[in-house]
């Protein structure tokens, strides 16, 4: 089983997602975590879907050669949140939380996640959407999920496992865990045919 | 909003599904857990979404009448996992279980909640469905599985928060909080129309 054919590797998530650490862990993954900050800024002209992307790969090209060899395996992920072809990043405070709610309200968005995996010089990558419909909501519902919980440093201004997930969202379509950070069972897949091939 | 509205209420949870009770806090409910054992008989010919909320009512009228006042809300719910048209229970062992989550393996089945809310004599009912598809699942991950979470006191065998639940669910369509075992949003909604008529 994978879990069997990963224990010659050291699993190292470059991640300082609690929710990633959370999640990884979830799926039986021995790992230990060690990030090295990136500037996340996107190139002009890429859709959201490649600005997923091309984070989670600037994380990995990132991290020290020196420490990448064939038997370290590198995790890396970058989730956005794009309504339409718009990008909702995180906001900086509770006007643009409220703001960026607000566009989230009533609404079908999607949440995807970058995922790459390197190990050694070979870096491979793969990507999960999922989509999420937001019941309206109130002004009193944002202002109490923003006054109590902060999400300041979640793309899109909210996370499914809080409040606002609980009581605002009506329906998904796709993987739950993707939305959360990491899309689990993919990324399962993706590294037993990595290791096994 | 709702949340001011319920403080009129002794909010009573009579459930004893741990995953309800954090489910309900995480909706920002006060409320506390009181539970009467049913016998969790269901009568022959129910399809089994009937079935759940055959057994939420139950549940709901088998409250003592003497603690329904017009100022307790009361909360009820079954959540059964449907393969077609075939109830899947709880399993009693290790076999059982594993049958069961074979039968889940590769294929599309359905998980529905019956909500029952009593407010004196009054009690309305709803129910929830979503679709899980899991990947085709080997011996070696299920025998995993069972031996370490040991899933005999859940509908199914399975819990979508565990491990099986992150690395063998390929997607979902409509509530994940409803797959572990309330569906927070409807709830939510609901509860919204009940208590403001």
């Amino acid at each position: 089983m994978l879990l069997d054919a990963l224990k010659k590797y050291d699993v190292i998530l470059a991640s300082g997602s609690p929710r990633r650490k959370e999640l990884l862990a979830a799926m039986g993954i021995e790992f230990r975590v060690e990030v090295y900050p990136v500037e996340e800024t996107v190139p002009p002209g890429l859709s959201p879907a490649e600005a997923a992307t091309y984070l989670s790969r600037l994380k990995s090209t990132n991290f020290p050669e020196e420490k990448c060899t064939e038997h370290t395996l590198i995790i890396t992920a970058d989730t956005i949140v794009a309504s339409g072809n718009e990008l909702l990043e995180k906001s900086a405070n509770a006007e643009e939380a409220a703001a960026m709610l607000r566009k989230l309200s009533g609404t079908k968005h999607e949440v995807i996640t970058g995922v790459s995996l390197r190990i050694g010089n070979r870096i491979h990558d793969f990507r999960a959407c999922t989509e999420v419909y937001f019941k309206t909501l109130t002004e009193a519902e944002l202002q109490y999920y923003i006054t109590r919980y902060h999400p300041f440093d979640k793309a899109g201004s909210y996370g499914i496992q809080e409040w606002i997930g609980h009581i605002g969202i009506q329906r998904i379509e796709g993987s739950y865990f993707n939305v959360m950070g990491l899309p689990t069972h993919q990324l399962y897949e993706e590294l037993e045919h990595l290791i096994s091939h």
